[in-house]
């Protein structure tokens, strides 16, 4: 899942920018909803904020709590899937691939050094959030939110970088009669097919 | 699942109402994603169209071809979670509940007259989808999505009236620090408990 080498940048990632660019007035763009899987079997399903690409990868960055419930069923099922849906272009991005938690133990250097990175570029609301107590417990006095302001430079413990690696995309533009749809799948030598399907 | 009486409207549901009020200006805010779990553990997730909620009861309707993935992933599993994140009033509603898939062979004459209802509300355009080449199939010939304008009364064979019925409602109010959420549970007694939770 972790890259060793630096991989090409996949083709479906010029048309995600492109939409993302499009709709660079919204803020919501950068949102998506990320499907796991429960460990009873039920699907989950949660807006998170796209934190742009790993570099030399074609994973997208997500941040999280290791406290909250989406990392306890990525530790069960580690397989995620994104739907983007951008309303000015009418486009969806569909997309399926293996989830890796960057928690504070992780010993890989490299991927420590992004987790910081995603860390430091948090807003310093953002990052009091990992002070607080226990996401989805019963709602705790006022006071325990009133936490001193995290330091910038390392991560809070509970800080996770969420690495979302795609291995098949659906592009679906809505636009147009009928409406065009492209499958991307990742092939063995990470190259990528291109299959254009019914919509 | 399919309520044998009318049920009272759950707590959650004037919120979602008042939020899709405060959106009506946006086409896309009666999108939704919803997440459904594949045949291999993996989940899935796409954008759907919510169509008002089935009469007498707190179940969403959506519409659907049964000649999709997501039909059947819900025949193995027929859990599914919904995701509506509202950016106006940065709001998330989070709906985990069974799906239930009305088809042409479904017996049950009430169902069967609310996926009449849901046909005769579609536009020509959405209709003609049904009628179309099956979808993710390698793109058919152009001339296979040249289909006569279906009629508004009868609906096509593969169209599917698909209901989510909630029973675990997670509501997100992003707007202050810290931002509120409320847990709501649907009881054996059909009553809802609503709990408020640590963001």
């Amino acid at each position: 899942m972790i890259p060793s080498v630096e991989v090409s940048i996949a083709p479906w990632r010029p048309l995600l920018l492109g939409a993302l660019h499009r709709h660079r007035s919204l803020p919501q763009s950068r949102y998506l909803q990320l499907a796991t899987v429960r460990p009873d079997g039920r699907p989950a399903n949660r807006t998170v904020v796209f934190r742009g690409f790993l570099e030399g990868s074609n994973q997208l960055q997500i941040v999280t709590d290791d406290r909250s419930d989406k990392l306890a069923q990525i530790r069960e099922n580690d397989w995620g899937e994104g739907c983007w849906y951008f309303p000015k272009t009418r486009e969806q991005f569909r997309l399926s691939g293996q989830l890796t938690v960057v928690d504070a133990q992780c010993e890989n250097i490299a991927l420590q050094r992004s987790r910081r990175e995603a860390w430091a570029k948090l807003s310093d609301g953002a990052r009091s959030g990992f002070a607080w107590p226990p996401p989805g417990q019963p709602r705790a006095e006022a006071v325990a939110f009133d936490v001193p302001v995290p330091d910038a430079i390392e991560p809070l413990p509970h800080f996770c970088l969420l690495l979302l690696d795609p291995e098949w995309v659906d592009f679906l533009q809505l636009r147009g009669e009928p409406q065009t749809r492209w499958i991307y799948r990742r092939q063995r030598d990470l190259t990528w097919s291109v299959d254009l399907v019914n919509p």
